[in-house]
């Protein structure tokens, strides 16, 4: 096939029957794509990105000085399809004033919904139960009174209050906070990074919001989001300065019958710090979406060997309509760019490098 | 210890420290307790019943007129702590006229927290993707567009409606309900018993608390609420009027994408006709608590080898703050009894026998 006058764009995955046809339906395109239900093979993405306009690409895919170099000075646009960038090299994408599209925010509601089964799970041994179910253990079980038992996630009249904390309080944190009102929560602690100005505006708006249920929402140090949490929600950046951030002292201030939410990144918890916490009951019990290593993770890692912790495999934006949600706004990222239009969700590349 | 004049309870387990003193400190009372954590034995129980005043029993102690009849004429009050009394004779039991005190109320915010769980769980994989994990499959799976994806709970702007359905329209389904508003939920739709009056004033009262999300709430017939629930949860007594009344034509009406939740009882749902619905995809899937002839469902059941149906062992109450709750409700039925005064919770054994 003749490049002609058309720009060649590369597409390292199949984006389904909803998203490929924007751009196969282009007809100043020549589509490149690697359409296999796996990772896209190095030598064919470094042989296919020779000559190409723009980058389609997803968060298994590195984008590194190597493939830019082989794309060569075509390369105006990379668009990737997941809100994290780590997998991009920013700086050198930057350097040859290529533009870098992702896809932030179109994933809030899918991770905040995960954020609130996890919450449930751990609290309720949603893992341990249903695993007992499946090893056919269930008719060893009579019925007691405290059997299968965990702490509630719903206030009570014996138990009339319950404290959330978000380490890091935004969108996903604040869409996870709204989900959480119905059950009772009556206070909301958080921190955020140290550079953000506290924001009394955003804490008055949501208790106007949420009351009278919501009595309180406090920005807070560390020590205390640890001590007075019931349940903790960890939803901040990865990177050098949040790296096992709950760590073994973290998680000793912690409550007795406290849960742990980890839907954002693994390297944000010290796994072996939280394998002890629950194996010694600092701690109720923890779910997370994200561990460390991932997805090298297998049934020896102590964190799944552990009953009071679900672990589920980065499932947090796993929904259809989120994911088509994703791939519209990748093709749509990579379109903008290509037609030097603005782009829906263009990382600043400059100031990120 | 010789009886004086003081009255036998015979108490059928231990109820833990926070609920057990609320019986051994009465002095007008001798308390005779099963304290192993396991079902009462029967001959135990028919030996300890003879001349009790009251029984303090829980949902495994069949309580039939060969006890009534071992306890004799002073038994007074039997409690149970349960909502439901299917485990006790209610015709013996009035035509001895004794009372019946129960449990009902105190364990609604436990249950709806376990719906919300179970129908994020059938919606996002949440039983297979964990049972992955502890398989050590994890390590085999890269991240791929659509993987472990399903159904979002939350709408999206592609996806901006949805629609639950309550096959029993209670407490529990009014708490679950108010969950999950913030989900986004649209629209709901019920069915009630035919004897129950259509409650325009309980919709408009719904609509108004929950607007602008919720945008309608009506009575359907189960032929609408099969066909147009997103979500759709079973929350109805049990018995003859509603045995198997999720079966395969139920079923097969259903939304290709649509999850069924079933916190209720096990015989609502025909199991064979929703290990099929599962298997051939007539629905998404399928989070159940309850499943006809539990606890003998072991692993050869077919909805505990369907991946696509989470099974938890009967936890809808099992929160240590409710079933404390229900333990000292059970207590404080038991002493009311006794005194001869109004009971907290008090079933009317000659209406329902």
């Amino acid at each position: 096939m003749s490049l002609g006058s058309r720009q060649k764009v590369v597409v390292c995955r199949d984006l389904g029957p909803e998203v490929m046809p924007l751009l196969y339906e282009r007809k100043d395109l020549e589509v490149v794509a690697w359409l296999e239900d796996r990772k896209v093979e190095r030598s064919w993405l470094l042989d296919n990105v020779v000559g190409a306009a723009g980058l389609l690409v997803v968060l298994t895919d590195k984008v590194d000085a190597e493939v830019l170099d082989k794309a060569g000075p075509s390369l105006r646009v990379v668009s990737t399809m997941s809100v994290g960038y780590e997998h991009v090299d920013v700086a050198a994408v930057a350097q040859r004033n290529i533009r870098l599209g992702y896809t932030p925010d179109v994933l809030t509601d899918a991770v905040a919904d995960l954020a609130v089964m996890l919450a449930l799970m751990a609290g309720r041994n949603g893992g341990s139960t249903a695993a007992l179910v499946q090893e056919g253990r269930w008719p060893n079980f009579s019925w007691a009174p405290f059997g299968f038992c965990g702490p509630q996630l719903s206030t009570t009249p014996i138990s009339p209050t319950r404290t959330v904390g978000f380490l890091g309080f935004g969108r996903i944190a604040q869409a996870t906070l709204k989900r959480l009102i119905p059950f009772g929560i009556t206070h909301c602690i958080y921190t955020s990074s140290p550079s953000s100005a506290p924001s009394t505006a955003l804490e008055d708006a949501l208790l106007q919001e949420h009351k009278p249920t919501l009595q309180s929402v406090r920005r807070v140090d560390l020590d205390t989001l640890a001590r007075e949490s019931d349940v903790l929600f960890v939803l901040a950046p990865g990177g050098a300065g949040t790296y096992h951030i709950v760590d073994e002292a973290f998680l000793r201030k912690m409550k007795r019958m406290s849960v742990l939410v980890n839907p954002s990144r693994g390297t944000l918890v010290d796994s072996e710090a939280l394998t002890r916490a629950l194996r010694e009951g600092w701690i109720w019990g923890a779910g997370v979406d994200v561990v460390e290593g991932e997805p090298h993770v297998d049934r020896e890692h102590p964190l799944v060997k552990e009953p009071r912790c679900v672990v589920v495999p980065h499932i947090g934006s796993a929904t259809f309509e989120t994911r088509v949600g994703m791939a519209t706004l990748a093709a749509k990222n990579l379109l903008a760019g290509l037609a030097g239009e603005q782009m829906p969700a263009e990382l600043d590349v400059k100031a990120r490098s």
